[in-house]
């Protein structure tokens, strides 16, 4: 292990990130299932901005606040009332989506992001945006923090398995003496990168394949699709 | 998945035991790295029960008023000012604590085991006692939640791990549709039963080698060597 090296640390639930230091830190804030593969696909395509926000009435607003504007959110797998587009990733191909801002409420993914108050910079990953993700940190050489959005706060298998992704390509390059690091890598490992058979067996697939999304999932476990790094900043993410 | 059978959940830190009903629950605490190791070696050679208590004055007033006991506890490697002996197992052979009250202050067991407050019975397990642990499980069909002690709320390898090997003796028997317990028995599956060396690169396994305690930690790996189901009762360990 290097010790010049910057630290690379994975928290798994945001009940657990005040056990983290996010200062002199870039966070990355992981939603697999979907939000963050929706952001990466979103802003690959073409996208001026995606805006994160926490409930249904702050998307209505805000929607109707920025010009040349698409709402998006759902919730127990339908379209949000009072919100015009979904969560899946493939709603948002370029010809429909190429300069518009999306005004996007998930419930994890959102959350964790609105919880993380002092980091340097905030980065979101998927698997669409995997490699994108990795060169931009091994680039930046400064501490990390994975930070797993995981469901109501329980550790889950998806965002996990994208850390330890993150962590079997970047450990060469960063210090890691983290268990949950080590545990994501070992999951990783685990998967033999067959991240979708991997993942049927996961309390996620199974409550969205019952709303019929196996599609979706199919995509978001389908690495550097959209080779772009949405960066927040202003409240607003913006592809790199 | 047998939907008739009872649920079987993984809890993997103390900051996350809301997030599961402990009620008509056995719950499993685990703390490898040395409580619950202790706990099975001291009954599993004749103790008459081991207490645990949360701080060195407890230990040393409880272990005033408690006649033919031990007062026992380390901090930060080191028999604790005012207690006589450490947190080692191997510091409890027969011929020393059969018959005696051991009363043990210890950081992170200790702390869950008091936190939990409703289940229907509390247990201890460590790879020392793992076949007894899951015999008594499978024994009493009842919903089971194991919970991690981890290192100061984060994530720890060593706990999750064992987790994981009950996880994969209980899994033909119980519901499991819980992620932690998914990884933790992926994470079994990746040691291939050699726990000491998968262990080896882990903060814990790291902290305590600092302090020369190798042989604990190759003895606290070592599975079945102390049959025993400890159960707690009336502020009590007491083997089964």
């Amino acid at each position: 292990m290097n010790t010049e090296a910057p630290v690379l640390e994975v928290c798994f639930s945001p009940a657990l990130l005040h056990l983290y230091d996010t200062r002199n830190t870039v966070v990355v804030i992981i939603d697999v299932f979907r939000a963050t593969s929706t952001i990466a696909a979103a802003l690959g395509n073409g996208a001026k901005e995606v805006i994160p926000v926490a409930s249904v009435e702050d998307c209505i607003r805000i929607g109707q606040e920025t010009p040349n504007s698409l709402t998006a959110g759902e919730r127990d797998g339908k379209i949000a009332p009072g919100l015009a587009y979904g969560n899946s990733p493939l709603e948002y191909p370029r010809s429909f989506v190429e300069g518009k801002s999306l005004v996007l409420t998930t419930t994890n993914g959102t959350r964790l992001l609105h919880m993380v108050n002092d980091a340097d910079l905030i980065i979101t990953g998927s698997f669409l945006n995997l490699t994108a993700v990795c060169d931009f940190l091994l680039s930046r050489r400064q501490k990390v923090l994975l930070g797993c959005a995981s469901w109501k706060d329980r550790f889950n298998l998806e965002d996990s398995l994208f850390a330890g992704a993150v962590v079997s390509k970047l450990r060469p390059f960063f210090q890691v003496n983290c268990d949950s690091a080590r545990a994501a890598r070992h999951l990783h490992e685990s998967s033999e990168g067959r991240y979708l058979d991997f993942l049927k067996d996961s309390s996620h697939y199974k409550r969205l394949s019952g709303y019929g999304l196996e599609k979706d999932m199919e995509y978001c476990t389908t690495p550097d699709l959209h080779p772009v790094v949405p960066i927040y900043q202003a409240g607003a993410l913006v592809g790199l």
